[in-house]
């Protein structure tokens, strides 16, 4: 039996989604291009599964969205391809310090691009400080890109404070949902988003799919040059059974997110209590404003990539720090920007809930954590000797 | 009954395919970047896939491979982020006349970033013609893009020599496999390609995948920004689904392609005699040299939209030009550059075979098609009265 705690790393595709995927590999395989009946039908469906997307976020048209390979290519298409968009009007790019790596790594090649870009700081508990803000923005400033949360740690941000500050300001606002699109309704309707990123896998879709919303009005630069698709904003023949497989998750996504994030958040405020029973144990992220699906986790004296990989042995699969950077072993640039020292930061576990999460997983990563901990500590050059008595006394 | 003969716009996965991608939705679904057992997993996955790609195409290691979205991303690699890396080297670039609508909107693309974009024209056939890329190669020269086969008339270019050229000249060759990848094998050591476009749908595997051969020591710019995957030249999430279907795939045609090929090719030349018994059609394309699966009439008085729409109406689904700007209903850049008139490229008719044709498909078409074009004719302004005599004559 193997305990799964790493949803924000990879989901399984929901059993429902590949059943409504299956057809468009072999039978319905039109290209939605072609003159006649499969493509015909294969352009109904996408139009379909395009409303469903749009459904999901409260956007008023389907003709606010367009499909992409996923999260990375859509944060690509909305930052340069509106940074380079809004040039005439401006040059400057405000991001937050605790982005996703990618976006930081699309901040540095806008920079070699001529543009300049700002990282606005957190609090301790990675939220965005709006006075900060503020006052990073000036009048070249035309784009802000902050996630809705952090797939670290969970912190949600003030995004409707923030897409009003940008309104305000003739700025455009965007933001990647990929950490809360799963556990936090979206309605681009109700927070004023001109661009917001979508991913079909962080809602238990396939993999290689995802979409970029656009308020009306809005346009971008395409990234992919071809065949004109999506309204010439993303070129390429369109990924059918991919879509649809999305476009289902959306359905599912917005029927069941309510319940869902209150089964989660009974989970995730179970697996809080139980972890920092251990002592020395502490609470990364925002004690309240987190997604319900996020803990995240740091011990004194013990490395996350031991940790996860003592629980590897355990069959418990959770991260440490961001999953797409976490194999470069360097501490959390997130856990930094909130102020934690190296060490602190080098210490830090993720654990991410998700649909298939269940009570017993939390039970056994509750039993199996503290005796992986200790073990740790006693084999640790940092433990002070008074503390490791402790922990021996414990052990008998 | 549905006589499908439009595999070059679209092809089903194949069967096999879809069982070796089902397990990597629901069960496998580990991200390869996870520091865990399914992560490492899905790493070990990846890197086995690379090589069943490496594989097919005959290169000589798996790091050959970049794995993209698709060929419209692949392109986009190979063209823009090849032009991009060579710009200290010059900003010449060539493609042909014929190439698809998607490498001429590249082209277009990378002329407004300062470069300067050369097409070669081809003879009557859609050949390139070798003296004439040799006159357009300056000291600026740094990429020819010219694909293995047309996608429209399947005219093969005499790639080899190309190659030879481009690499006396120390010009980058990258060249579009996807419109003959499913019936012509491939051999980059060979053909000396410095970059090479795959699909993976024109190969029977799933749409949203395809890779990109770079030669040892060739690096392209990203296009794609993020967390560094793919050595840092595409970044995003790999879709594990995906590419592992891709990777079946492509051991399935590599297994089978010969013998395929031949089949094919039987088809092929039935089909294309028994359309030309119709009164006044012609052949496009060369007549030896061209995709075992690809076939492409014209016929007097008739355009091809009016064609395709009737044959629609009896089940047969075919395509006329290209299927990826068929909506558009402009004459096919193609046949006008083989140098047909607007009326004649008006009235092409494209139909392409796949592994699932039979021989029924073909009679099927060769039974329908000259009723429907005799309709046609009688309705047409464009058909002399002479020759209505006697189409109405045949017709009693």
């Amino acid at each position: 039996m193997t305990t799964y705690l790493d949803y924000q790393a990879a989901k399984p595709v929901d059993e429902r989604v590949l059943k409504a995927m299956l057809p468009y590999f072999t039978e319905d395989f039109g290209n939605p291009s072609s003159l006649h009946l499969y493509g015909f039908n294969a352009s109904n469906t996408l139009e379909e599964a395009r409303k469903k997307i749009a459904d999901f976020i409260n956007a008023p048209s389907p003709d606010n969205i367009i499909f992409t390979s996923g999260a990375t290519e859509s944060n690509n298409l909305a930052i340069i391809g509106g940074a380079l968009r809004r040039k005439k009007q401006g040059n400057h790019i405000i991001i937050s310090e605790i982005e996703h790596i990618s976006i930081h790594n699309i901040g540095k090649y806008l920079e070699r691009q001529g543009f300049k870009v700002s990282k606005v700081g957190v609090d301790r508990f990675g939220r965005i400080n709006l006075n900060k803000l503020e006052r990073l923005i000036n009048d070249q400033t035309i784009l802000i890109s902050v996630s809705t949360a952090s797939n670290e740690i969970g912190t949600l941000q003030p995004v409707k404070e923030i897409a009003e500050i940008a309104q305000k300001n003739k700025i455009w606002f965007h933001s990647d949902a990929v950490a809360s699109e799963s556990s936090i309704p979206i309605d681009v309707q109700g927070i004023p988003y001109d661009l917001l990123t979508l991913s079909s896998n962080d809602i238990y879709g396939p993999r290689g799919v995802g979409a970029l919303y656009l308020k009306k009005g809005i346009r971008v630069n395409p990234i992919l040059i071809g065949g004109g698709q999506e309204r010439g904003m993303r070129s390429g023949s369109e990924n059918m059974p991919g879509i649809i497989g999305f476009a289902k998750a959306a359905e599912i996504m917005k029927a069941e997110i309510k319940d869902e994030s209150e089964r989660l958040k009974v989970l995730r405020d179970k697996l809080i209590e139980g972890v920092l029973k251990i002592p020395k144990s502490y609470l990364n992220g925002h004690p309240e404003e987190r997604t319900p699906h996020n803990t995240n986790f740091r011990f004194d004296y013990i490395e996350g990539e031991s940790l996860l990989l003592d629980l590897k042995d355990e069959n418990v699969q959770v991260a440490s720090g961001s999953a797409c950077s976490s194999k470069t072993l360097e501490p959390s640039h997130t856990l930094i920007s909130c102020g934690l020292l190296h060490e602190e930061a080098h210490g830090s576990l993720l654990l991410t809930l998700g649909r298939f999460s269940e009570e017993k997983d939390i039970e056994r990563i509750i039993e199996v954590l503290p005796g992986v901990i200790n073990r740790l500590r006693l084999l640790s050059p940092l433990t002070p000797s008074g503390f490791l008595e402790q922990i021996k006394k414990e052990e008998k």
